[in-house]
């Protein structure tokens, strides 16, 4: 996606340890225009999956998953929490994610009112680096016994795992702006 | 806003201790059209203030906060970020938090960058009771010296301190589904 990947080029700042922050615009400033371009370019790309949900995690995937709903006739929209402590609850579907960037495993969770057998979800998230967040929501998918009909990221480092990863378990995987290298001194470079 | 009341009254839920749940439609599943609506009617209400920023504060104010801006011709969205442990940083503004529910303090942070002297900007919210999270966003626009614009919060328990105390310090306070009462068998009355 052409406007996304000028976006980034011009207001994304690459940190040591190989961190890419577009805070500016996508996961603590929202430009929501942007958002709903991203919603647009998601719904060309999974239309033919026929999704009756979104399935995002919180904060960072709510304003894209709520974009995309739009674009998809208003379907609903629910994101997982996250909790540092496992926070067991007879009421929701949990999984385990391993966030690399703080070191730290999350319990990510959804009531079962929101997730149900048969359901086609889309899964949606801002960042795909080791896909443990993407795993971890298909895992709540599984649990629920609800289809993942598709997988999608707005930005992933396809030098880290997580693509492959997701597809090797046999989803459509679509990832907006794909990062292939990123430099000390700040050049971010796309496929 | 007689839909929205109507929805509560026919998805809400009652906990003992005061707790009304609307996570089917409003913070945990979203229902989107339902967020246009709120976001049409904020902008009603808040139209002439003329905000150029939207504050918010993860996870649930997104929706409603990203559906305004729209609606106010893609303003900015910013959302305070909450942590439990008190992270200080020199890049971003902080302010302080008591969950009542929960009874934690939080801190809530938004960097320096995304807030800015003369900004006019209008804090929404899902949640308005003893008033701590609009007063924290309060204290981050002072702070930043930025103009609070207005304040909107979809829900207020209008028999808790948190309306008077916002309108107390001065700024214009608007409410869409205003509770008065809530009975332990489940009942949700409005003003």
């Amino acid at each position: 996606m052409k406007l996304l990947e000028e976006r980034i080029i011009k207001d994304g700042k690459v940190f040591p340890g190989d961190i890419l922050k577009i805070d500016s615009f996508l996961n603590h400033q929202i430009d929501v225009e942007l958002m709903d371009e991203i919603g647009a370019e998601f719904h060309r790309l999974f239309e033919d999956r026929r999704p009756d949900k979104i399935l995002t995690i919180e904060a960072s995937g709510i304003a894209i998953a709520t974009a995309t709903s739009r674009c998809f006739g208003y379907i609903p929209v629910v994101f997982a929490k996250k909790t540092a402590a496992s926070n067991m609850s007879k009421d929701a579907y949990q999984a385990k994610e391993h966030s690399y960037t703080r070191n730290v495993d999350y319990t990510i969770s959804v009531a079962k009112d929101y997730l149900k057998e048969g359901e086609r979800v889309l899964i949606l998230d801002d960042f795909l680096a080791n896909g443990e967040a993407m795993h971890a929501m298909i895992d709540l998918c599984r649990e629920a016994k609800a289809e993942v009909a598709g997988c999608g990221s707005v930005v992933c480092k396809t030098y880290q795992p997580g693509e492959q990863r997701i597809k090797d378990l046999g989803y459509q995987v679509e990832v907006l702006a794909r990062v292939k290298a990123m430099t000390d001194d700040g050049q971010i470079e796309f496929e």
